[in-house]
């Protein structure tokens, strides 16, 4: 839905950096003759995934943040290439960054990466019946410890903020009514 | 947490746009002589609240977002001024997005803004039986319609993905088993 009291006067394109561009969007208000400069990220789509043992276990990746330059704790994701579709992306992205793979998908929906920065979407998926098959294989910048830890503890560390990346968040809510059926 | 693996070579300032800086850090991991180039951005911390009336009904706000250039239903919220506190800061942004005050605020946690690209941290809060005292003045930038729906709703669409902003989707998360516990 487009907004009609906002007009885009001009577009530059800031630095092009690893797997993201940058822009500067010039708006002016209907009415008014006073500019916002707003920055504005675009790259590919990204997609995540709840991956889930036969054991009921879920495998959690721990890597360093460059924002925050913190350690945080997530769900695997990533960006999915040009020539992928999203279920194909997450796939790659679990199996390169896990080493477990599944023939048990679902989609959970997408959201906007942050409607306020970003123009792309976060694809969120569950993985069930996950199996160790795969070496890992590291994206550059990417260095991934796993942790494996049964699926009624993690939704208690989500509620609690211990997982603190809001698209592995995100995930758990649009998943939360499955997630909770699925516990014996 | 520090990462050892991840050696910051150079920070230099991008663009300052309204409300935000952006900075480039080049990195080199250890035992490597490749670099990446990271796009991270600063600001002050946010805040957000999860309004509930007298009634049970939540109060929402719709506005447009120059990333996605497309309407989304939030919570309300913003940054804080260098001069507030969270707490401050988010009576305040209640007020001017909504009109709404309150005397029953209750503090739910601090996450990461998105720890891949940013510094800064959002703060979540409920403030309940809030009540309509003072006028809306929006800043520049804001154009704000209210909706007030149903508690058991909301969360409802929470979880349907239909509030499509991550920290409005954060503060339902953290702040799950005290709502469902206010449902009669």
């Amino acid at each position: 839905m487009k907004d009609e009291n906002w007009i885009l006067r001009e577009e530059k394109d800031g630095p092009d950096l690893n797997y993201i561009k940058t822009h500067i969007h010039k708006y002016s208000k209907k009415g008014s003759s006073d500019n916002l400069d707003i920055l504005v990220i675009s790259s590919a789509d990204a997609a995540n995934v709840i991956p889930i043992t036969p054991e009921g276990e879920v495998i959690l990746v721990e890597q360093y943040r460059f924002g925050t330059q913190m350690t945080t704790l997530e769900i695997p994701g990533g960006l999915i290439n040009p020539d992928e579709l999203p279920l194909d992306g997450i796939k790659r992205e679990l199996s390169e960054e896990t080493g477990y793979t599944s023939k048990h998908w679902k989609s959970i929906g997408k959201l906007p990466f942050n409607p306020v920065y970003h123009k792309n979407f976060i694809h969120h998926f569950i993985a069930e019946n996950v199996i160790l098959t795969d070496q890992t294989n590291f994206d550059f910048g990417e260095e991934i410890t796993l942790k494996k830890l049964p699926l009624p503890q993690v939704i208690h560390q989500v509620k609690q903020g211990q997982l603190a990346h809001p698209h592995t968040i995100s995930a758990f809510m649009l998943a939360y009514d499955y997630l909770i059926g699925q516990i014996p």
